[in-house]
């Protein structure tokens, strides 16, 4: 799929088929989250894919959507440790890993945490390591086609702000 | 571009030539911030285009590699207000136009800075209102062609650590 129409048309998905995702869209998932660039090339992050049911029950109560992680057919964490814009950082290794399972098909949306500190003992997390967000992947309950539309079109039917309210010019 | 071609190959640009962006790029670049997913649909971000010589040379005293910001095309700063995760939906929107720049042959590289406080006198913002890095585009000097490789081998030979030492499976 072009870059563009997979930005303009990519939306969170809360609610995922019970189908399981290929094997190489996993991987490709991983590797685009791996490749990712990142302040002085640090890499801070880890990806953590939870199966445990048991990990996996708890993550849910977690977040605050439950059941977008009880219904996801692959969930993982991103966490970092040490110091500079980590966070900046796994905005931009989530923001590909989510564009490229939306090239092959599959949804995907972050999730926040009411309690991080909860979540750092639940997935064993080392001592300076934070939990970021926990993403879900899933094939979307009602599927779109990209190629429907136009990105144009795309994104003038996302719920957004508009450009002149988010763009200002200096100079 | 496919998604996970442009994921794969997209490196930090950091020397640009004198040659200035089509407008359609550039609004290009702009919409793929714009419609970038964020935490509660907040869009805590606003994206300030640099284009007052003055202020862009601030700007390049501001950041670490002060040429990257002078040589560039296009000067972007992300600013953000707000609770929440704005740091990580801010590394989202960034991700999204450096991806959908690089899907047109353009170059682009984030900027942290020394000094976000007078970054943030620098470009005006409002009280609650910080910057979060400093984005430039521009063609790339060295130009390489995505399609040279494949996704797989453009990823081996990026300089990052191996998928074991990022990835961890619980269950």
């Amino acid at each position: 799929m072009d870059v563009f129409l997979a930005v303009a048309s990519r939306r969170e998905v809360r609610e995922y088929l019970d189908r399981s995702l290929p094997e190489s869209a996993v991987n490709r998932i991983l590797e685009a989250g791996r490749v990712s660039g990142s302040s002085r090339n640090r890499q801070p992050w880890s990806f953590v894919v939870v199966d445990d049911p048991g990990v996996r029950e708890g993550l849910a109560d977690a977040v605050y959507v439950a059941d977008n992680v009880r219904g996801a057919s692959l969930v993982l964490a991103i966490t970092v440790r040490g110091r500079g814009p980590v966070l900046f950082d796994a905005g931009r290794a989530a923001q590909n890993m989510m564009l490229v399972a939306w090239n092959e098909g599959i949804g995907s949306c972050p999730n926040g945490m009411a309690d991080p500190d909860g979540v750092a003992r639940l997935l064993g997390l080392e001592e300076d390591e934070r939990p970021v967000t926990v993403l879900t992947f899933g094939y979307p309950v009602r599927p779109r086609d990209p190629a429907r539309r136009s990105p144009e079109d795309w994104i003038a039917r996302a719920d957004r702000k508009p450009l002149e309210a988010v763009v200002r010019q200096l100079g």
